[in-house]
């Protein structure tokens, strides 16, 4: 089966452009199944209920999240209500939401787990033990195993996927919002990607206005972060799943800017 | 003008295959200029003044650092009179070695500065800053200026890329060891990319044997980190420069490795 | 002469049992001139240009600020005009505000600087060397300079006081909330605490209410942090300083609590 | 019942000036159990069986650990038969040792445990959910339970503390290497200190030569941390709890050094 996976969503000019892109993508690569990272489809951080159902109809069969779900309060009304949203799977017990969704793909059911890595980012539970966790739970109903690892250290990144080489389908890392061109089958079938990169404007700084983060940067003082606009693009990868075997056969990414138009 | 750079060195793996190619590349590619990152040339970290000149012979003209600078403690004894190599210059006041090189190039002298990130890295000086003071040293002399950015946080590079649109001709992000997939020309000039990628093992984690560390992140505890061995990679990246103005005109990754094998 | 310096002032309790103890301390005491870190006055981030006149009022002759300076967004508005003011002297040039005050106590002026420590904290200027810089400024006015260091680690907060030991007349650290018993004077004449405290709650978490920092803690979850109520506490140091050679005779905690009241 | 602890031995001064007060510590505050925290006696850094020995035998019942404890090798040759020694617990289930071990002292047995936090430290298990795993498994056979938290951040160190209160005898800092002046017992009955502090050198940077941590804080570059020589201090606490309840009665801070002496 094939599986889309689009990267970070940021705000209306990623909401946008998937919504521009969605049947063209399908039409062309005809997946089976299409997930789409949505933590910062609200204004950059976050999702609302609204925008939830929003990228669903555009055409995701389920989202997956990341440091960034609990920033928009009215997450924790709607998300244990949720079925198509994972949230990163190893936050600990008593967090709202999931973070494994078995989902029918045209041909066969999937699993999708979410996981969010612990170098430079706040301590949660091990996402190394919590896949060992899931993976048993989900090679019982599926060989096809997707796994979205929110994290920003390559190190990290890295390490799981070979740790789960021949477990699981794939490993497709997010978070850094910047696509990583080191995409590849490893040697026990799982499809490795570090970052898939991000949809939504291109000429910011990870999609948000420029001259704040600057500054930042430079004089040490707070701003108000906010999504940037004008030109966007879209970030993400197709991969090939053997039904049977749940191995990948390839993984290739996709991307559309105005310097990379799309062609069907 | 064109700039050939090639991201981190790792151990004797990523000089093999620095030295298997680097006159097939030059002939493919034929820059006037060659730069090579060797911060992790020596066992994966630092490098001896033996290494330095083994990259150089091999086809560097100038080597690039980061944060393992220092790890070999020879380096003291010879930084000073390297004139073919740029540590960070952000490093405070009194560190041995440069951050800013002449190069001279076949058609053209170049400026090739070396900048650390601070974000999730030790605090040292503002590579924001740094950058200004040397740009406007570099710019009496030449109109192309190269930077190496050394750094771990997507936002901080993105940041300075932009910060030094039309100012110089390229940012070439390094220290992640995974090549991105981001390469642009920004609208001033600049051309730009997150991350090079390393040179060195195909199959380990950053270059290093996987099983420590993936060990260390699941249970904690400390381990010895080695460069690994087996199948080989190259990482870099092509610039063409406009000789009279220093902008970029284009920018093209490199990438050799077992699946993409050489081709001249 | 006699300095008193008070930790942190967080919110109203904070503020309320400054504005009770003040005159009583300074009857008891007799301090020549007065200091007090303001950075978490206004409900425990930052600080109004109200409250800056309401501590001073209360007996305050300088406050001293932290990282938590821009927290309080009209701080921009008053901060290049409030004499009686320091924020971190090494936030970056073009940041507004001073980290150098020179204020008449009863006896003598006195320089009275406030430097951020990078350790666990966001990347500035060097703490290091922007007191080298201010100390030459200072000691042309003045042999009294007294430093609240606001930093995280020991380990700085410790390299700094020994760096300035004999130049300086106190280095007192401020931030971690939490008043540490290590006061001494260092063979030098600089007199040295690694943290004062606060002065707020006394049943709180750094000052804020206890159940949404567990919970952070526990489940990864954000919360609402706010300032707690209930009983209070005051910390803070009296200073004997040679008036002539600005050395430290002694160092002394004050702390008031329900379980150790105030006595005059 | 009484205990004293005794905060982080510092290399060979640490151990020396243990081995000098051990029993006249004990005959001033009659103990009935004594822990000592060994994470840095072999030369700052980790433990020895030889020194582990040396601890016990100079008047130690049971060591604590911390972030230090993997430093030396030899640690994992004896660890698992060391039944004097906790190390903190919650590091992820696979590694050597035990994070609590029942003690007997002289009128009673106690549950000693070592717990180690994650705030500004690498990411472990969570240290709330293990204590409260661990306190289930005490209380079956004493009322007497005393954590060292080997911890960095004063929020995390009253966190745990508030959310163990009433269910453990004491909750003791480690780890900063200074001593905080905030100990307390909480309502419900456990005993409090952020930090106990550090026995070893008195005049270095938390008991290591000052000169290269300096710089290394000044110029960024590396160095050799070796522990200093000279005046040494002693820190710990004396606790009084009730034996039937476990409910601490009363804790005093313990501090030996020049400007200090030993009085009994
Ligand atoms: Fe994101
Ligand atoms: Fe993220
Ligand atoms: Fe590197
Ligand atoms: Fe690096
Ligand atoms: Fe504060
Ligand atoms: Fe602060
Ligand atoms: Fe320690
Ligand atoms: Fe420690």
């Amino acid at each position: 089966m094939k599986i889309m996976f689009i990267g970070d969503i940021v705000g209306s000019p990623g909401r946008d452009i998937w919504k521009e892109y969605a049947s063209k993508l399908k039409a062309k690569y005809k997946p089976d199944l299409t997930i789409v990272n949505g933590e910062n489809a609200a204004a950059g951080k976050g999702i609302t209920k609204k925008i939830y159902h929003e990228l669903l109809e555009a055409g995701a069969d389920v989202l997956t999240m990341g440091n960034h779900t609990w920033d928009k309060k009215e997450i924790f009304d709607f998300i244990d209500g949720a079925d198509k949203m994972v949230r990163p799977a190893n936050f600990p017990e008593g967090a709202p939401g999931t973070g494994l969704q078995f989902i029918k793909g045209l041909r066969k059911k999937a699993a999708v787990i979410n996981l969010q890595g612990r170098t430079f980012m706040p301590p949660i539970d091990c996402p190394f033990r919590k896949a060992d966790e899931l993976i048993a739970i989900a090679e019982k109903e599926t060989s096809v195993i997707f796994v979205d690892f929110h994290a920003e250290a390559t190190s990290e990144k890295q390490a799981l996927a070979w740790y789960l080489d021949g477990r699981v389908s794939a490993v497709i890392g997010t978070h850094t919002h910047v696509p990583t061109a080191d995409e590849r089958v490893l040697p026990s079938g799982t499809a490795y990607l570090s970052d898939a990169g991000m949809t939504g404007p291109y000429d910011g700084i990870l999609g948000m206005e420029k001259e704040v983060i600057i500054n930042k940067f430079i004089t040490g003082l707070p701003g108000k972060f906010e999504v940037t606009k004008g030109r966007s693009q879209l970030n993400g990868v197709i991969l090939d799943i053997d039904d049977q075997t749940g191995k990948a056969v390839s993984v290739k990414r996709i991307h559309i800017s105005n310097e990379a138009p799309f062609f069907d």
